[in-house]
């Protein structure tokens, strides 16, 4: 709970059932900063949001059960109808109110429907209600993720982080829809670098099923006024360790996901070699596969290494898994297979790549690949 | 059966049962050209027949059981050491015999039992016997694949391919392995532009899993000898056939499928960019289980599209999904879901994404992504 931010969550009808409407009333203008998808496909809220950013903002509406992408003029005149109808209802100005949709692509938002649920959405606005509006946004997820810190400055503040995504999650950058509320006051231009630097260490890190969506947005709302620059040091690593740990509750509940793991590539000529490389191993179905399986099948990793498009000498390359080491040289380390397996019944897998060829490492975080993706995905919209 | 080429296939003891071992055997000194995979880490036998490239030879020892990948200098002394055997058994030189693995990484190959097993390997040999190679060398197939045309030259000649592949498939370029025999009688430098080029419009053009093996080879064998002028274009147009023909029963018994699907891209400003996004939508697994699931989801192409890291404005795309357009000028064409789930249910899905922003195409065929690819990859090695 956050004092003067308000939250509600509410089922529309934009699903046939369940929470699909979240609706953020800020009772004072706020500051907001955003970073969008790099998939070319760009959904209707990000194209309209992008005229508004940079002015402090009222509200923030929320939408599960359409995406509104690949929905042309129309995807983006709703919403300007939407939020029409929105402002008048908060008292607030059109331009001061945010959209962002999560859901099936190519629908056009049920506007009526929306707009008929507006007064619904605005009446049960209460700083409480923060738990409904983190469920309202969910789609395929199996639970809500919500993490809350506090910052000590010249007073406390409180820092609350919210996602949801489970698939269609991959770099750059990896989510569908991330917010992160705070009554610490610092402008956008104090706090970007820190927001860009905290999206590549945690959403930018993660990955589910290779899939960039159309959808993906990361919005930081922080409090108008004069900074407190006593608290500042301890905001920006609040901040970082709540978009990390958003990013981590996403691959977690990946969709169909028993587990995650972890990819760590040492000792690279180039950064750009090990996140290569690291991106590679980390959407590779076999590998994921053999994850599920708990099969120490070492020669996946290295030969979806070896298909990164950059350099690879397989003679000097270690694999460590799961903390022993298998590979030393490119070749194997004779290891007890029933041993490992059993090792790797576990719901982390730890996988460390060493180069050996230079300085630079990149790590990144991949789930299996299980039945159960396919049964969701294989019947999503029926 | 071609005249002076002889196959063996046995049960040599690498795999717990079943034909493991294929020979090859040619009465004549023959041409070989060759391409092999493109990824990074090679396994023992490229490397190994790297050196002996564009020299005639005479025989070719396949194994399935063990890629003999990753195995540093001890998995191209093995081969050595096997080939002096053979060379001996079959009285030809070490130089003139070629290898090509199959299997799992990381292992070396069983030296021993495969020396043990070749005098049986030699003495099965017959031009009769090219169906027990074609099964020599399969893995996770679920049949052998083996095509034959004919040539009319001053005489009628024969070309026959097989290949073996169904998991880790994809370009550049898909195929575990490949063999095109004739008794035509042309030189490496005449046909190498057709064979490569073949290549490409035949296993350059099929993924399974996007996953690119360490152990991808294509070998044509050709007649050493004056050339028949009068049947090259006709051979040049049955190679081609045969390598598109083994490339399509390759991506038919991809792991698990049971479906394949043509991606057609239309209408891109450059080739580059039609293949980047035929090729991305081909690995997409959004995509491929909404194929599994005869699910008309073409949310999931577009947004594939938009992630192929080239330029896609998606206000210009059309979509035709089993020949009915769906997608206009980015936006859906209203469609009777039921109907299209039916015509979805069939063993071909077609999509064309025409971007209508220029004039280049390019065309890929890839599988469904299925419970029983998780199945068949979670379990390979127990």
């Amino acid at each position: 709970m956050i004092k003067g931010i308000e939250f509600s969550g509410i089922a529309s009808g934009i699903k046939v059932s369940g929470l699909d409407l979240g609706l953020v009333f800020f009772q004072e203008e706020t500051h907001v900063i955003t970073l969008y998808t790099s998939n070319k496909v760009k959904a209707a809220h990000i194209l309209y949001d992008k005229k508004l950013d940079r002015k402090p903002i009222r509200a923030v509406l929320v939408n599960s059960g359409c995406a509104n992408a690949c929905t042309g003029k129309e995807g983006i005149s709703d919403l300007a109808d939407i939020g029409e109808k929105l402002a008048k209802l908060l008292k607030v100005n059109r331009e001061e109110v945010l959209f962002a949709s999560t859901g099936v692509i190519g629908k056009r938002l049920p506007v009526d429907t929306i707009k008929h649920a507006l007064p619904m959405a605005v009446k049960n606005l209460k700083e409480a209600h923060i738990e409904d509006f983190a469920k309202a946004i969910m789609t395929t997820d199996t639970h809500h993720k919500l993490i809350k810190e506090t910052i000590k400055g010249k007073k406390e503040y409180t820092i609350v982080g919210i996602a949801k995504g489970s698939g269609m999650i991959n770099p750059l950058f990896a989510t569908m829809l991330a917010f992160v509320f705070t009554d610490y006051p610092v402008s956008p231009d104090t706090i970007k670098i820190t927001f860009r630097q905290a999206a590549k260490e945690s959403f930018e890190k993660i990955t589910v099923d290779g899939e960039c969506s159309t959808n993906d947005t990361i919005m930081l709302f922080t409090k108008k006024g004069t900074e407190d620059l006593k608290g500042l040091d301890e905001f920006k690593e609040k901040l970082r360790s709540v978009m990390k740990d958003l990013a981590m509750m996403v691959v977690r509940d990946g969709e169909g996901a028993t587990k995650i793991a972890h990819i760590v590539v040492n000792n690279a000529r180039k950064k750009d070699v090990a996140e290569k490389i690291a991106r590679r191993i980390a959407i590779s179905p076999l590998t994921k596969t053999a994850f599920f399986g708990c099969d120490p099948n070492w020669g996946r990793i290295i030969c979806a290494a070896g298909d990164a498009g950059v350099p690879v000498e397989a003679s000097k390359v270690d694999i460590t898994l799961q903390g022993e080491q298998i590979v030393k040289g490119g070749l194997e380390v004779p290891f007890d297979e029933e041993k490992m397996k059993k090792m790797m019944n576990k719901k982390e897998i730890s996988v460390v790549v060493n180069l050996n060829d230079g300085k630079s490492s990149f790590d990144i975080y991949t789930t299996d690949l299980t039945f159960d993706y396919i049964k969701i995905n294989a019947s999503y919209r029926s």
